[in-house]
């Protein structure tokens, strides 16, 4: 027989279970999202920038509904400390990839301004590649947060500053392409708010792993990683050259 | 006699006391870096940039502190479903206010940079009155949240909009002194991140009035907020004139 102890764990697995699935759903349309939005900007397709606009209303409502699911669990289960842990950590990152989502339906705003102006050559298809390498964290985040994986969320963490190096060297072409031409700039601050966003993009991501190694290990790790954006440190010798 | 329920009664009330007090001590302190940062920026002041910077450790610490003293009690005393709320509120304002901590610092960063290049006429004024209003925002957000005044929370919330403005106003600005001269390009790339960074720092205190609010009604307001940044939907035709 069952004791009523049994009964009560299991449903709180179930629970568990249903708002991780919820959180992974999340997760594959933020990709989808960052995906489809690096993809239309550089296709401008406005169609596709629209879809992505849309869609971000979804990702709002999951993540509401699972804040709503953890603290209706963490109300009625009282859970312990461990699985406590867990359900504070999935409510820090449905509240990441909130922001991710943002950032994509952002770019797809910009998207549609852009289509307006003439291309800066190579802008798109590098900010592709940058968007790109962040869906790719993201996805690892997330597969790092269900195998419980520790060196994988490390990984990720480490692969941020290569982002922050395509982000620097954007920085850098936009500038010189705004010298040289003054009928570039406005497309040029849309393209460098962007890049600036896949850069923030992927400090979030970077965070997202941080809590999955804080909850495999108990530590958060230590800062010995390179840190982000240097173009807020750069004079103005070093972006004309 | 007192109860054992009334000992533990008012031991979670002191409990939630203390966290709220870190959340005023943290709320204050990043007031004052936004204040701090945008007089620093504005009077070219680097020694004071720097504090600001150095003071983002303090806020940092103090949100890790409050999560954990908030996992912490939602643990040990399984709160009922009104005091859960508080305390995931607080979670999150936490964790909003830890953002607009680093926008400051991202301020007073690029601070140090524009020190080296001439000034922009009239931009760090603006910039100062914008970081002003914000800090305002926040001061009665926090206000909001102490007395649990829903009105209050609301009116903060329709006054995004003149940040919003103010930033809108600014962006055409920069972009109009970028073409006029381009050696003002990398100068007025910092100032247009800062600015884009108050109009965030609005965004977020915006958030956290919207959270306030639904602590104390049990609702979200509903979405009849004017939303924010319009330069991503500005054509050159609006930004060049």
């Amino acid at each position: 027989m069952i004791s009523d102890e049994q009964h009560i764990v299991s449903a709180y697995d179930r629970e568990l279970e249903s708002i991780q699935a919820l959180v992974m759903k999340m997760g594959g349309l933020v990709e989808a999202a960052i995906l489809d939005g690096a993809r239309a900007l550089e296709t401008r397709d406005l169609e596709l920038a629209d879809k992505v606009r849309r869609g971000d209303r979804t990702i709002d409502e999951l993540e509401e509904r699972i804040n709503e699911e953890c603290a209706r669990t963490i109300a009625l289960r009282a859970p312990v400390s461990a699985d406590l842990r867990v359900l504070l950590t999935v409510f820090r990152l449905s509240g990441s990839l909130e922001r991710v989502g943002d950032y994509a339906k952002n770019m797809a705003k910009r998207t549609s301004v852009l289509a307006e102006m003439r291309p800066i050559q190579g802008a798109d298809a590098a900010t592709r590649r940058m968007a790109r390498e962040v869906q790719l964290m993201l996805k690892d985040t997330l597969d790092a947060y269900i195998r419980r994986d520790a060196q994988l969320a490390e990984d990720v963490r480490q692969r941020d500053h290569d982002i922050d190096q395509m982000y620097n060297a954007l920085f850098r072409e936009f500038l010189t392409f705004m010298m040289e031409d003054p009928r570039n700039i406005t497309a040029c601050m849309h393209l460098l708010f962007i890049a600036k966003n896949v850069e923030r993009m992927g400090d979030l991501v970077t965070n997202m792993a941080e809590q999955v190694i804080y909850l495999v290990t108990g530590t958060m790790p230590e800062d010995t990683r390179p840190k982000g954006d240097e173009t807020s440190f750069m004079g103005a010798e070093d972006e004309d050259d």
